[in-house]
């Protein structure tokens, strides 16, 4: 249940302008797409998906670490995780599961299958976009599993982009022709509210006392 | 004038799938979009984006080094600027006019004008995009000298993109919008020509020792 009286007693905290922005940015958010990463063991790259999740509105992001544990965590912990929920997963098929048990389609960008280019692609459901490490691509389960490949063309000698461009492309065409395309990708009014109680707990600096204070005061 | 014979000659000592590769390339190639990166100092940005220049297809690339001088010579030359032509000025004015000069019109990208959103842009003939630097953007000189804006909307938190994944995302917008809304984007027959001459004497180790013998044989 959400508590709207708690929401309320929270927006005395943070400015207007503030509250204005988290829901400006909810209007925009989706969990319709997401992104899955597996083993990208540059964590500015990892960071840097994150960052272009945030900015495209993608809620939520994945994260596969079996090979590098925990080393991720403090590093990627930067401005933009703070406003895209990570999930993270021990291994590739654990991603998998979780993803298909919640209605995903995989889909496995890759630049060694031309079934489909970025620009043909149909946004069918709701669809996990999995993004592999530079070096080696995404692992041989994804491939397995992936109901469908992404292809971003590519007309030069250079033959393949790094991770962070790549999703950066793949995320601004595809949210793009999502909100040109389809009406449903919004975040439903009770997803967008947990989520506006949450970035306000997150704005405001003494939250603990404030809250133990509510909690009294109810 | 283009010395057919010499290229016949030149074929010689490449591969036929290296002589194909080049003219599969040299289709996908336009000058009617090019950029102009004003005084980025992280080389590696600069060379990303020249990275994307030879992935979707541009050919020339325009840097301008007022600040940091010769410094990038060395270190931006990678993989991809053998096969993107680098055009270098010392001042954004001298960019300017020799990109007026040849007809093009002055775009400023830049996330701080919502005049015209990238999926909104229309290429009305030879365009010229502008990247500034991360820290300060463009200067007010190609500010006040544009002929128009671009911006990449962003629905997030994160009110700025890296200059190389902004190029990347732009390059691949326009460069597809190109080929499927306009005809005569290619490089001319005899600009292929020039290029592939370049790009198979690029492509010979003892380049200059063929070439003397060429010379004598004539």
């Amino acid at each position: 249940m959400i508590d709207l009286q708690l929401l309320n007693y929270l927006d005395g905290f943070i400015t207007e302008a503030r509250k204005k922005r988290f829901i400006e940015v909810l209007a925009e958010r989706t969990k319709l797409l997401t992104v899955a990463i597996e083993d990208v063991y540059q964590m500015h790259n990892t960071s840097a998906v994150v960052r272009s999740c945030d900015i495209f509105g993608i809620q939520e992001a994945h994260i596969i670490e079996s090979r590098y544990g925990k080393r991720l965590d403090k590093d990627i912990a930067m401005g933009s995780e703070k406003w895209v929920d990570i999930i993270r997963y021990r291994n590739t098929k654990e991603c998998i599961a979780a993803l298909r048990n919640q209605g995903y389609a995989i889909i496995a960008t890759t630049p060694h299958n031309d079934s489909c280019l970025l620009d043909d692609f149909k946004i069918a459901g709701k669809t996990a976009l999995f993004f592999g490490t530079e070096r080696n691509g995404l692992s041989a389960e994804v491939f397995a599993a992936a109901d469908g490949f992404l292809k971003i063309p590519m007309a030069g000698f250079t033959e393949s982009l790094n991770i962070s461009v790549s999703a950066a492309i793949i995320l601004h065409t595809l949210t793009s022709k999502l909100k040109r395309e389809t009406d449903d990708w919004q975040l439903s009014a009770e997803e967008k509210l947990v989520k506006q109680i949450d970035w306000t707990k997150k704005s405001i600096r003494s939250i603990d006392a404030i809250l133990a204070r509510y909690e009294q005061q109810k």
